[in-house]
């Protein structure tokens, strides 16, 4: 994918997204001894960068796909972002979710006009029925993370904080699904001056950390993290992007991560989302080696249970 | 206080604020009927608009009084605004607190340099001490809410509201001690087309609106409310400028003040302080009356304790 291809994706994905604010803070900059810029994507539609790949999915089908609708399976912020695109663009969102899924998650899907099919909580049933609306409704399948046309969308937050902030050294991404950190290497390969790409892992789920050190796609035997966006595989699609383009990944622990999303409350008075805050947690667990740099966070999204937080 | 000393108060505390943020919401439009322009003062320095009335007071001072230094009491956002406000003009703060006042609320003060001086947790005690340093150490005793300085002050947060939005048909602010709703009006008076200023109060510390109804000050017998800023009283600086310019006062119960709060910080994706939600709680509770109009919000603060959330 090179720099036109995301050039042309952002223009196209403008009138539906929001050009997210930049938050700085004098104190946080004083904890960590660098400048820090935090591209606030929890202030994004639907609360997270997620909307700016499904848009572009969307976009990117023809008009006989945009009649017969989309459909993923997702219970996190890819099914409200596919359900709030597809409604942008008069187009149906098909979401297959766990029966045992939260209400407040299926009623985010439904505010935005999402189609809702329950299947029984496994991974074989959840492919299964998606297969089967592909088949029966000629749907179109978008994956969250393992597509193009979503790596190019991701990417378009870190192009807009580089048209503020050429000069950034470092760009800190989460790892999850590899979408984000993907399409964030590109846009700094395409839009930075000489700008790294460093991506924050949760230890709990380093599928992308281990998959780097052995050069093949590693998977995740437990999801066992409090950053429930992150617990997703990467993809053949996104793996040879990050594994020619991200410099290193930083895994952090459960603890680590609640006390930067604590710190991220308390400092820059924004809520963000736990999977949110391992970019953080990962530039505070290794400060020492960035000393007086210029470094971008991309806040992932700010959909968090406020009946469920971990303070 | 007439329109130029709003204007040179502001132009005289800009270089020690931010002009803060200006937030609006699709969604909470919708819910509300209204359009709304939430004044972000949860992003001012030390967390609350009080930043703006402690600079107004110190740079008020002669360098004499400078040099002997400010002193106030409070356990609250004041007593951190009038410790960075005298730090950042290189003037000394006295802090009289209760020595049972909450660890993190000291540990603010300290962060800021303030000079914490413990006292029997009884207004007398309080009063007493803060009397004994005023004569010790010749400070100046600077109050919260019932000061001409500290009344301008909080009114530029207003000020630059309706600089961005001069059309307001209301701005809402919460009323505790009085200042911050007193600034709010002269400041809608001065620089609105034709603004109303409209007040938020919880019902367990209705003085405010009590006083309205009496003509006279009253005071509050209990403070048994979660919007902590705002268990104090009105005073006779600010009571005659809200008496003139203050349409009415709206009364909130406790729950609707959670419930406010909730929606700002899930909606906007942004930390208020109770205290901070009581005046969208009053839109929210009599939005029929406002449907349609342009309205502004005082945010005031983003000071929460994690460890104590009401959800």
């Amino acid at each position: 994918m090179d720099k036109q291809q995301l050039i042309d994706c952002h223009n196209r994905i403008k009138p539906f997204i929001h050009n997210t604010p930049v938050l700085t803070s004098r104190l946080v900059d004083a904890m960590v001894g660098a400048n820090l810029f935090f591209k606030c994507e929890n202030f994004q539609k639907m609360g997270a960068f997620k909307m700016r790949g499904a848009a572009n999915a969307i976009m990117q089908l023809s008009d006989k796909q945009r009649q017969n609708g989309v459909v993923t399976h997702s219970s996190g912020n890819f099914a409200q972002a596919l359900s709030l695109a597809a409604q942008s663009l008069g187009v149906k969102a098909y979401i297959v979710m766990p029966s045992n899924a939260p209400q407040v998650k299926k009623d985010a899907v439904k505010e935005y006009n999402g189609h809702i099919i329950e299947c029984e909580p496994t991974l074989a049933a959840r492919e299964a029925l998606t297969k089967q609306i592909q088949k029966e409704k000629r749907a179109t399948f978008i994956h969250p993370s393992n597509d193009d046309a979503v790596i190019l969308g991701q990417g378009t937050a870190c192009k807009e904080l580089l048209e503020i902030h050429q000069d950034l050294d470092y760009v800190f991404a989460p790892v999850g699904g590899g979408g984000l950190i993907a399409g964030t290497a590109l846009a700094a390969k395409y839009f930075g001056d000489n700008c790294n790409v460093i991506g924050g892992e949760p230890f709990e789920v380093d599928d992308a950390y281990r998959s780097l050190q052995s050069g093949m796609i590693e998977t995740n035997k437990t999801t066992n993290t409090i950053a429930d966006g992150l617990r997703t595989q990467l993809g053949d699609r996104n793996f040879p992007i990050i594994k020619k383009n991200v410099q290193r990944i930083i895994r952090v622990k459960e603890d680590e991560i609640v006390k930067a999303m604590r710190i991220i409350w308390e400092r820059l008075k924004i809520i963000c989302e736990p999977s949110c805050a391992v970019a953080f947690a990962a530039i505070l667990k290794e400060k020492e080696a960035f000393l007086g740099k210029k470094i971008g966070v991309i806040l992932s999204g700010g959909n968090v249970d406020l009946n469920n937080l971990p303070f």
